[in-house]
C-alpha cells in the first residue's frame, strides 16, 4: 500500500492474551461456525506448502506500474489466481495504465463482502536485499518464526495469498462459503492508483460493489507484541513532479549549459528551489499553499480520545527508535504528534532531482529540476481542490511556467466506528483474543476513497491477523510460520479470513 | 579544463584574413627561426600518423578522479610522453589524491617556458555518444575536415598532443628549442585541482617554475571564424556538497521513512531547500550570502574597453542560439551581460539529489538531500574567504548542522595584458594572421592561481591555435585535419606552438 509501510512503528495494541490453540476455534455463539473453522483449519494446515508455493510463485512475477513492467501477466496471474480459489466470475479489465480484475464468488449466500487485491509491488534494487528479492525463500528468524523474504511478501502479496488459502481451505472442507464475495485488483497502487477508478466505476463493476457489506483489504495487521490496530481511515495522497525548465520557462538554457554561464544567464535549479520554499512554512513543517486549510477538518472529540488510548500503551521511545528520529516534529510530546499524523495535510519532498547527480561534481547550469512531492490529504480536502490551490498559489507568485505533473493519487477515506464491517472486525479480533485498538485515521493512503465515496459510500478498511514488515524496503517479509503463540503464521491469517466471512454472515 | 566548456560561444575575434601556406612560415624579422620553422613543419607533416596515434592512445586510457579512475596509470603515461618528447627529467609526483609529473627539458637555451598539462577527463556516458568515447575515431565533418571524436579530444589532450607534437618535430628536424621547457601536470583538474598545490609547492618544482616566463595551458583556442581570443585571467572556482541530514541535525530521520511520517516528523530536504533559497536573490541570479561582494573588484575602465570591442564584431543572436538561451540574465543587453559574465560571482546548482531520483513516484521522507554548487569567484575573493562566509552565513540563520563539503577549487588569476607571456602569443597571433581579441577574464575556470598568485606570481595563460568543441559534452571533438583555411588542424596547431617558442626566445 502506497502509505502501509511504517505503519507498524505507529501501531498499537493492547494484548489480551496469548492465542492458544482452542482461541482459534472457539467462537462463543456460533456453533455451526465452529464446525466449520475446525474443518477449515485442517485444510488449512494441509494445504499449507502449495499455498507458500502459491506465494512464492506469485512473488517470483513482480508488477511495477513505475517500471510499467509485467502489467499484462500481473493481471493474468491474478486472474487464474481469482479462479483457482473459487471465483466463478474472473474478467481482466484494461485500462489506459496497467489492467486490472474484476471477480465474483456467488457462494448464494444473503450477504456479500467485498475485497481489495493489488498485485503490483513497490521497485526493489536486489543489491539492497540480503536475500533475492523475487525468489521469496523461508528463512528462519529467531524468535519470530519462518519468515518469506521477498518484494511484496507484506505489501501486500502474503495477507493476499493467505486469503486466498481460505478459499482454497473452505473449498477443501467441502464448506460452502457463508458469504459471496466480489473481488477488484489493480495493478498501480504503488503509483496512486492512477487508473484504478475506470475499473471500479464499469457500471456492472459498481453494481456488485453496491450490494456488498463493504470491501477490505487482506493485511498482516499484528505488530510485534501480537496487538492489532483497526484504521477507520487513511489520508489521501497526490504524487506529482514540479519541474522547472528553460524550455518552459523561456528563461535560462534549454539543456544544460556550462555552469560559468550562470553569471549570464538565468538557472531554472534555483527557481525550482525559489518556488519550493514558498509551498511550506519556514521550518518546512506545514503547508503554507494559499487556502491549503480550507477544508481541513479538525479532529472530533471521539478520534482524540482513541489517539489518547492508543497510546497510553505503546513505547515512544521504542518507536522513536525504530523510525531513527530523536525529536517528533516541532518537538510535540508523543499524543499531541500522534494527533497531528492523523489530523494534518503534509507536503513532502521524496525525492531532487537536477543536473548532475553522480559522484564529485560536475560544471554544469542544469536545464530542468525536478522536485517529486507527495501530498497527504485530510477529510475534506480532495485531490482536485489541491491541484487547483497549488497551481494558483505558484500562479500568483509568478512561478506560472513551474510544471505540477500529477502522477497519481486519491481523496482520503473514511470508514464509521459503528458500521457492521467495522464491528464484525472487531469482533473477530476479539474471539482471537486480541482487542483491537481503534485508529481513527492512519497517515498513509489507500485508495479506500473509491469504496468509501461517492457514488458507493460503503467502508472500507484493511484486515488480518500476521505479521511482516519491511513494504517498500530492502528485505521485506511476511512470518508464514509463527514460533510467538501472539502472532499469527499464514495459516492462522488464512484463519481469521475465514473468521470474518462468519462475522459478516450473521 | 572546468571552466572552458562553453567559451567557444562566448569567444570572438577579429579574423584579419586565411592562413595561407605562407602565413605559417614567413615571420617577418626572424630569418634562422624562418629556417627553422620550415623543416620543423616537414617533420610535423611526416609525423602527423604518429602524432594522431599517440593522441588516439591517450584517449583510450581515461583518468577520471571523481570516479577514482586510472589515477596511476594516467600518470605513469603522461610520464612516458614527457620522456618520448624530449624531456630528460620526469617525475611522477604522489599526492594526497591522484600523482602528477614533473618533468624538464633543458635545451640550454637563455629562457625558460612552463607549461601546465591536466591528464584527467570529465566523465562520460557511452550512450549518449555518436562515436565511442575511448575510440577516438577519425570522422569526416563537412566543412569542417576530419575531426577526431573522443573524451579529451579538446579538453585537453588534443591540444597537447598538438604541443607534444611539436617537440616530436623539433627534435626529428634536428633543431634545438629555443626555450627550455618545465612541465607539471595534474590528473585532478576536473575535480578542482584539489591536489595540485602538492605538486607545485614542492621546493624543486617551485625552483624550476620561478625561473619561467611563465605558464601556458596548450588549448585548442580558434572559434569557427578562425579568431582567438585570449585569456587574461579566469574566475576561480570552489566545488561543493551542501548536505542536510538527520543524522547531524538531530531532527527529521537518520534513514528514510515512509512519507506518511512527515506530519509527524522533520524533513531534512525541506530543510535543505531553505538553506539554498537564503544563498541567493529570489530570483535566484545573484548571491546573497553575508558579505559575499567584500572583495569583489569591479572591472577597469579598460577591462570594460576590451569587453565592448570584443563584443562588436561577435554575433550575439547566434550564440544565444548555440547556448539554447532567449534571454540574458535581468534581461540585459549583450555587452552589459558580458560585463556580468567576466565580472560577477556566482552560487551555481550544479546538481539535486534527494530520497527517490527514478521514474515515477516513491513515497518516502528522506533521511538526506545534498546540493552540489559551484562558487565562481572573481578577484580578489579567495576560496578560504568564500568558505568562511558561507559557513558564517548559514550558521546566523541556524543552519549549523547544514554540511559544507568542499571537493575542490582554487583562487581566481589574473595575468597583466602587458606581461612578457601575452605579448608573446598576440605576436605569434598575429604572425598567423590572426588579430586575437584580448578578454580581460573567463568565466570558466583554471588553476592558473597556482602560477599567478604568490610565491611564483608569474603570467600564466591558454595559447594554440585549432578547433574543437564538446568539453564536458558527448560527441567532443578535436579537428586534426582542416578543410577550412582560416583553422588550425592538428598540425598547425603544433606549429603554433613552435613559434610561440620562437617569440618567447627572442
Amino acid at each position: 500500500m502506497a502509505g502501509l509501510a511504517f505503519e507498524g512503528a505507529l501501531r498499537r495494541t493492547v494484548l489480551l492474551g496469548g492465542l492458544v490453540a482452542g482461541a482459534w476455534i472457539v467462537v462463543p455463539g456460533v456453533a455451526s461456525a465452529a464446525d466449520d473453522l475446525a474443518s477449515v483449519k485442517a485444510a488449512i494446515a494441509k494445504n499449507h506448502a502449495v499455498a507458500v508455493k502459491r506465494l512464492q510463485d506469485w512473488i517470483a512475477l513482480p508488477s511495477i506500474a513505475a517500471e510499467s513492467r509485467a502489467g499484462k501477466e500481473g493481471a493474468d496471474h491474478m486472474a487464474q489466481l481469482a479462479r483457482d480459489a473459487g471465483f466463478q466470475r474472473v474478467e481482466v479489465i484494461p485500462t489506459a495504465g496497467m489492467p486490472g480484475v474484476f471477480a465474483i464468488l456467488d457462494a448464494g449466500a444473503p450477504k456479500t463482502l467485498g475485497v481489495y487485491f493489488m498485485y503490483d509491488v513497490k521497485q526493489f534494487d536486489p543489491k539492497e536485499w540480503s536475500s533475492p528479492p523475487l525468489e521469496a525463500r523461508l528463512i528462519d528468524k529467531p524468535g519470530l518464526g519462518k519468515i518469506l523474504m521477498g518484494r511484496g511478501a507484506v505489501n501486500q502479496k502474503g495477507p493476499e495469498a493467505a486469503f486466498l488459502a481460505a478459499l482454497h481451505a473452505m473449498k477443501d472442507a467441502g464448506r460452502t462459503l457463508p458469504v459471496n464475495l466480489v473481488l477488484v485488483a489493480e495493478g498501480e497502487e504503488e503509483i496512486g492508483s492512477t487508473h484504478f477508478g475506470e475499473i471500479v466505476n464499469r457500471p456492472d463493476v459498481l453494481a456488485a460493489l453496491k450490494r456488498t457489506e463493504g470491501i477490505l483489504l487482506p493485511h498482516a495487521s499484528q505488530d510485534t507484541t501480537g496487538g492489532v490496530s483497526i484504521d477507520l481511515g487513511a489520508k489521501g495522497i497526490a504524487e506529482l513532479e514540479l519541474v522547472s525548465s528553460g524550455a518552459k520557462w523561456g528563461r535560462g538554457p534549454r539543456q544544460d549549459l556550462h555552469s560559468s554561464l550562470k553569471a549570464a544567464v538565468d538557472s531554472p535549479v534555483w527557481r525550482l528551489v525559489q518556488a519550493l520554499q514558498t509551498l511550506v512554512t519556514p521550518d518546512g513543517n506545514k503547508p503554507a499553499v494559499d487556502g491549503w486549510y480550507e477544508h481541513v477538518k479538525p479532529l472530533t472529540v471521539r478520534q482524540k480520545e482513541l489517539i489518547a488510548q492508543s497510546i497510553e500503551v505503546r513505547n515512544e521511545k521504542a518507536e522513536m527508535e525504530e523510525m531513527g528520529i530523536s525529536h517528533w516534529i516541532d518537538d510535540l510530546p508523543f499524543g499531541k504528534a500522534m494527533e497531528r499524523l492523523a489530523a494534518e495535510p503534509t507536503i513532502n519532498i521524496e525525492g531532487l532531482v537536477a543536473g548532475y547527480t553522480g559522484p564529485g561534481g560536475k560544471t554544469i547550469l542544469p536545464g530542468r529540476a525536478v522536485a517529486k512531492l507527495d501530498l497527504r490529504l485530510v477529510p475534506d480536502m480532495t485531490i482536485e481542490d489541491a491541484k487547483r490551490k497549488l497551481r494558483a498559489h505558484l500562479d500568483k507568485r509568478g512561478f506560472t511556467d513551474v510544471e505540477i505533473n500529477v502522477t497519481g493519487g486519491y481523496d482520503p477515506t473514511q470508514t464509521a466506528e459503528n458500521s457492521r464491517l467495522v464491528q464484525a472486525q472487531i469482533a473477530t479480533y476479539k474471539a482471537l483474543g486480541i482487542d483491537p485498538s481503534i485508529n481513527p485515521r492512519m497517515a498513509g493512503s489507500w485508495p479506500g476513497v473509491r469504496f468509501t465515496g461517492a457514488p458507493l459510500n460503503l467502508p472500507a478498511g484493511t484486515f488480518g491477523t500476521g505479521y511482516g514488515t519491511g513494504a517498500h524496503a530492502p528485505d521485506e517479509f511476511f512470518l508464514v510460520e509463527s514460533s510467538d503463540p501472539k502472532i499469527a503464521g499464514m495459516d492462522e491469517a488464512a484463519l481469521s479470513f475465514v473468521r470474518l466471512f462468519y462475522r459478516i454472515a450473521e
